[in-house]
């Protein structure tokens, strides 16, 4: 999950004047002094005796707001109702809605939609289940399931709190990619009861979309889930991560004439995500790729108590090397960070071979400040909006499962993510690539509809798609056949 | 559940016509013949010697509808390509779809309604989870909850099967009282798995809406369901039906001034909806209720082997009454019918007291004919839409379910059913009031509003209101208190 910047806040103070005892002046001037900045002012209600105003004022944070308010609060006269940011405010009553495609205009509309109508509709599809593909919101419909243990960067934070980031995701989702999801948030970290719940709500999904999920449970759901259900099943923090960074490293290694079959990657931090990302690696080709945790380099004379290292050993580390990250990284083309702010400094950047790639991922903070890591690097990229080359998954989860259900796919294979990867660096053209650009904007409408194709295309070649493409079946549905 | 009555459909035929082989007078010749009615002609595509067109017509029915094309089929040159009907075209791709409240028009929106402006309101929510009501969907939205075992007329269709039903409930939920609904059909019948995944999922909403689940299941899964869920949870099959029946039986008495303690009802058919009939009307005030079922009367000296009669028994009949359904109509004022087709004759109703009311609400086809009845009842209603005085639930569960939300109730008890079905009684002005006039339109948009006013009220009034009217929560979100 990428983690955008923000270096102040806007609140919203309602407040009530007493025009006898106080004057607005007089509060700006102690908004002013405490270091709060007026670029608001809404006029709510005015009498003559009082009123009450809302002013929007930029604040550096939220302790910075509480400053501004108490400063206000000390003047006799003026009583602060209420405050709430932009942020806030735009969350209210959440920021999703369910509406019907077509209006109920009348009695023979109704009779269409719900009884009696509707039950020549179940009937077809009680003989024919594969008909709810087409003739319910299966077709289009995708859950986004989350525990709420690994929310953003906040942790354990539990599923009602959690609620915020599936429903803006939900909003993504439709918002690309005409994709309707709904999210679910679960009241129980079991694996097994989020897995035997999520297989049991799927009749109304072509797809699910996990999210948020701890490791390792987050391995255990999804592996079972893709074996249990004939519907595309997809960890986004594990898969999106992965296929966004392996359409940059296309792209960069376009910049430095590397082949991917010969480049050494040192990967640091190997949880859902950097496990994900190696295997997308292996996927699409890379030889030489090198996990690096806690313990140092993941290596296969160790014994480690956390299982997914033992996988990790296994399919990586080619030459079995041990050793620290500093050891790991002589001679490295790429590095790739999935783990703390500050890991990496200024002198591994010089033990790298030529034209060194750096994927900085870790969120907010990167693994190195890319102000300094700059001068030493031929490519950087990080998870923040506000440096160049955004490793953000936003690119990848709407087109992805665009099309995964425009043709019906029973699942999401490697070659399809592959397949996106590609779709994605493509979007760049070679006149545009440069050491600053490797991926494209978020909101460069080319992505989705580029990674659609390349996903249907790939799902067919792989036989996973299912909707046959000489019936008719986006316009008519048959009640003869 | 009720039934709304149709005696003709449209379909939509796509014709391959061969020009210089058919022409298009000889096909509209041959569909007359077989009785269909063209209404409509759209030409698709046309050339030289070959045109596709869509011709709409009218047929009696499904074999009706064969018939028609076959008869075409048989003309050389013409060929169908497809058939459908409306109802059908109105399903592709399903019903509802999910949207972004605002949409996010720039990178500041993003950082807003996802990472990293989202954090701070998860952040919110975590510290105070109550919270989760006015910073997510929970505000404002219902899951329709089914397991597809008794839908409709149709039995158990399964949970594919089921969606169309729950689609259409969740578009008059948010087109008659802004409701967002979501449908989730599940794929296991097991009461305890439906109530663990209920309560697991309960975290996005705001109220259930347990929908078309078989009896005697449906009553443990909603008990349960109520005691250990924060929110109110509603079986609409049993608790919109006996609403609505009440509120028919408000303006019923009204029209024949009788008390409603002092009448004799006779019930037939003691399943889900009747024993929420009985209970609903007990609570109302009736004193002298008789349930029937295919044992007879239901009293006291017997033992059922249906722990929901046993039940049953304790609470009516308090002359505890055995025999027949014409042994207990002797001198009834109400009959109600929850049952099946043609169980209640002329002879029945020629027992009754005078001015009988009657409720014949089995679907499609009511426990008596409403024309055969005509002559001998006062009062008649059903579940029919092209009779009058259809007893719908449409008229209870969208306002019943927003006033809830509205103030935030953790539960739906009986007062605030009770003062659903008076409000909806009361729609109905003493003007308006007539014998074929007991219950308004589904249409009438003053239900909605009348039950959110009236189930608020009695909310408050009987303590299960959670929001603080005096707090400005719909406005604002307090960063600091």
């Amino acid at each position: 999950m990428s983690q955008l910047s923000k270096a102040s806040m806007n609140i919203i103070i309602r407040l009530h004047i007493q025009k006898n005892l106080v004057s607005f002046s007089d509060i700006a001037k102690v908004i002013g002094e405490t270091g709060g900045d007026i670029i608001g002012i809404d006029v709510i209600s005015t009498g003559k005796t009082q009123t009450i105003r809302d002013i929007t004022i930029t604040v550096k944070n939220k302790q910075h707001g509480q400053l501004v308010m108490d400063s206000i609060s000390v003047l006799e006269g003026a009583k602060v109702i209420s405050v709430s940011d932009r942020t806030f405010l735009l969350h209210i009553g959440g920021k999703i809605e369910i509406t019907p495609k077509n209006p109920i205009k009348n009695r023979d509309d109704l009779s269409r939609v719900y009884t009696p109508g509707v039950a020549q509709v179940c009937h077809a599809i009680a003989d024919e289940p594969v008909k709810a593909h087409s003739l319910t919101i299966k077709r289009n419909t995708v859950a986004v399931i989350s525990d709420g243990t690994a929310v953003l960067g906040l942790g354990d934070i539990g599923p009602l709190a959690a609620m915020p980031v599936m429903e803006g995701k939900a909003m993504l989702f439709k918002q690309m990619a005409g994709v309707d999801a709904f999210p679910i948030c679960l009241d129980t970290k079991d694996p097994e009861e989020i897995i035997r719940i999520t297989k049991a709500i799927a009749p109304a999904f072509g797809g699910i979309n996990l999210e948020d999920i701890s490791s390792p449970r987050c391995f255990e759901i999804e592996e079972r889930l893709k074996q249990e259900l004939d519907i595309p099943v997809f960890h986004d923090d594990q898969h999106g991560t992965a296929v966004v960074l392996l359409a940059g490293l296309y792209n960069a290694l376009k910049l430095t004439g590397k082949k991917i079959e010969s480049i050494k990657v040192v990967l640091n931090g190997v949880g859902a995500a950097g496990t994900a990302c190696a295997k997308m690696l292996v996927a699409a080709g890379v030889r030489n790729i090198i996990g690096v945790d806690r313990a140092g380099a993941i290596h296969r004379n160790e014994t480690y108590d956390n299982p997914n290292w033992t996988t990790f050993a296994n399919i990586t580390n080619p030459d079995n090397i041990s050793g620290s990250l500093s050891d790991c990284l002589i001679g490295a083309d790429v590095f790739i960070g999935v783990s703390a702010p500050g890991i990496l400094n200024v002198s591994h950047l010089k033990m790298m071979a030529a034209d060194p790639i750096v994927f900085a991922l870790a969120n907010p903070d990167p693994e190195i400040n890319p102000d300094l890591a700059e001068p030493y690097v031929r490519v950087m990229a990080t998870g923040r909006s506000d440096y160049p080359n955004q490793i953000n998954n936003v690119l990848c989860f709407p087109g992805i499962f665009r099309g995964a259900l425009d043709c019906r796919a029973s699942e999401i294979n490697e070659e399809m993510k592959i397949a996106t990867a590609k779709a994605i660096a493509d979007v760049v053209s070679n006149d545009e690539l440069s050491e600053t650009y490797i991926v494209p904007s978020v909101f460069n409408q080319k992505v989705v509809e580029k990674v659609r194709e390349a996903v249907v295309k790939a799902a067919y070649e792989t036989g996973v798609a299912r909707k046959d493409l000489l019936k008719d079946e986006n316009s008519k549905e048959f009640i003869t056949s």
